[in-house]
């Protein structure tokens, strides 16, 4: 399935920058081996120019069946979603697709660890939501609830994560607290 | 030796759409959560035509710094690589890169399950092997050891796979047997 809005525009890119320089961090001190999934791209035509390499000429986004990252710390599976919104006083559920959420769902069930990173860019605060508390949300949403998860559910259900340096979203902090 | 039955008889699949197709099963009937990573693409051009989806005009197939598949079964990480080849006397070394090792040696470090899938084209074979029998070959190798792993030595350290049906290449059962 072609996507029209694909992960290319600037939405996402800041915390995206952080996670990945945390993950850069973590690999790097040995503390977990997590990695962002590439984006997924359906290619039609290639050039292959003498002496130099593949040139994609045509090609369109894919909708990610997953989520954005995934990896391995202390021996537990981990799999997480990162979310932005400029919103103030909720999160859009419209954020997620289906399949990214019975992703998670499936995560969950199998003893794996989801997640939600998401980032108030008005309060500058990026949040550990664990999944568990998305799915409640995400059903109701279907049966006629609201669209979205109110700020201070996110507030109250999540734990906040100090933007620190060198580590700049110490999210394996949280999952510290939370499952170990 | 196992015998064929010609009924079954796989030719002409890669291994890649074979593991693709057991993935596909596994996740269907709840067993596992295991998806092929997108092969990464640096994007350099991208036309966003009228009413019709963002179109890459210019891109380049970058290198994947991890495996093609992980996931998530029986509440552990599992991680492994496809390779095929019509070599008939050993595998050769070349088929992997510095950092897809690395990668490997990261998640057993990790204590995550990590292993290569090996076909063998000339017999129709399929072997799991585990990436910790893969170390010792990869570390002689560059201190002046053979850059290949031999046929034999695949075969007493991995477990072949038999092709079967609905489960194509059924990794998950030697999972079973070696780490539970
Ligand atoms: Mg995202
Ligand atoms: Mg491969």
């Amino acid at each position: 399935k072609r996507k029209k809005d694909p992960d290319f525009s600037n939405r996402g890119m800041t915390l995206e920058e952080d996670i990945n320089d945390t993950n850069k961090y973590y690999l790097s001190r040995d503390i977990a081996v997590v990695h962002k999934k590439p984006t997924p791209v359906q290619i039609v035509k290639v050039d292959y120019p003498k002496r130099s390499a593949a040139v994609i000429k045509e090609g369109y986004f894919k909708q990610a069946s997953t989520t954005d990252y995934n990896g391995l710390y202390r021996g537990k599976y981990i799999d997480f979603e990162a979310k932005e919104t400029k919103n103030k006083t909720s999160f859009p559920l419209s954020n997620f697709h289906e399949h990214q959420v019975e992703h998670m769902k499936s995560i969950v069930a199998h003893s794996g660890i989801a997640f939600i990173l998401i980032r108030f860019h008005c309060y500058d605060q990026t949040f550990f939501f664990p999944a568990t508390k998305l799915f409640p949300y995400w059903e109701s949403q279907s049966n006629g609830g609201r669209k979205s998860i109110p700020y201070q559910v996110i507030q109250e259900q999540g734990l906040e994560i100090p933007i620190q340096y060198p580590v700049k979203i110490d999210y394996l902090s949280i999952i510290d607290q939370l499952y170990f």
